[in-house]
């Protein structure tokens, strides 16, 4: 926790927050701090900041907090991720938001199993959960979008043209001639596959509706892995 | 799994495997290969190439196997990690084997807690079953050599020196002025500190050694993710 997450709800006067739970604990046991110590912190969507410790007890924190400088730069993408088996979708939501990942459709592919969508890890406070989790590690505020596109083909068809346009439009294919781009700055959106990848259909929709077809090298990564390198190589 | 990585003790014949456990399990259940399937397959630390599925019980499968390819090409790289805590090194030992390190220095910093050197998941056995883990995702056999250096100073004064010597020498920095290269192709050493990162003294140590102190922005990340990042980003 490199930063404190704070809610609107936190706050007990225009600048002083009550802290408690995970977060009071993890300043108590983890960090160690005293009062008079200043500990950084940042609003939910808001600006980031630090915060003086005035009190605590064993189960609550008070802080008075000065928030005036921005989050950090988000990254111009829309990533589009075949839905990860539920093991892996948490951490995966935890490394995207890290990584400043602030639009993120979670799409159904023929590989994805059925069973994924059913996992009490995709209930919207577990997802923010994790997100909340990338955030605090990265020093950020601002919570990724998440829309769940549970039919690939209407997915593709109907929206996604309008999503990539005027974007660099991107799939992770192993196998493909093309090497996926280094070093960009431009609006751009990219999909990722599930274990296994996308079938030779799906690669067919996706790059008619805009997506050029790129590789990352002869291994396979699985999809956390995937997701982390594919983003530290484009931007 | 990739691909089936296989051992020595594995040949019944000079073309004939049989394997069990772990392997055969995920080739009957995950795979639902049948007789007459070809499946990918490899030798430890040797070629690749094809299987053919000849017999199969609830408990082995006995393979046919040539093995012509080479495995995919290393990076040339000595990757110096701060050892991790137990619960983050297995993971990471898996994403360092699939990205293709073949050198690894678990380094002793002053932000490393001496429990983590006693852990379990340090046992040779236990990081080889990781490491294999990492092969079979990407389709390699080569284990990576892994050097356990417990004691910082000597390490850094007496033989960092030699390892860095005709090498990039990088070592990952949040806040330093220099970003980290991209796309490069030349032998490379490069230091990865523990969470919390190196304290000054090391960077300074680190730099007097040949190594140069970069940074991936301004987003801290997890080890796992960082490493991750940093090899997507320079290879």
């Amino acid at each position: 926790m490199n930063l404190i997450l704070l809610f609107d709800s936190d706050f007990i006067s225009e600048n002083t927050v009550k802290i408690t739970g995970r977060r009071a604990e993890h300043v108590i046991k983890v960090h160690k701090a005293q009062i008079g110590d200043l500990l950084t912190t940042g609003l939910l969507n808001g600006k980031t900041g630090k915060g003086l410790l005035l009190s605590m007890d064993k189960e609550s924190v008070t802080l008075e907090v000065n928030l005036t400088d921005s989050p950090p730069a988000p990254l111009p993408l829309t990533l589009i991720l075949a839905l990860p088996r539920p093991r892996m979708l948490g951490r995966t939501l935890q490394h995207i938001s890290t990584l400043g990942v602030k639009k993120l459709i979670l799409l159904n592919t023929k590989r994805v199993e059925k069973s994924y969508w059913m996992s009490p890890v995709l209930a919207e406070d577990k997802v923010q959960e994790q997100l909340i989790l990338g955030l605090e590690q990265a020093k950020d505020t601002v919570l990724p979008d998440i829309i769940l596109e549970k039919q690939f083909r209407p997915f593709v068809e109907d929206r996604l043209p309008e999503i990539c346009q005027g974007t660099l439009g991107l799939v992770a294919h192993p196998g493909v001639p093309e090497a996926c781009p280094r070093g960009i700055s431009e609006p751009t959106t990219l999909a990722i596959g599930p274990e296994g990848g996308f079938i030779p259909y799906e690669i067919e929709k996706l790059s008619e509706a805009g997506l050029a077809p790129v590789h990352m090298g002869e291994r396979i990564m699985r999809v956390e892995t995937a997701v982390t390198a594919l983003l530290a190589r484009l931007f």
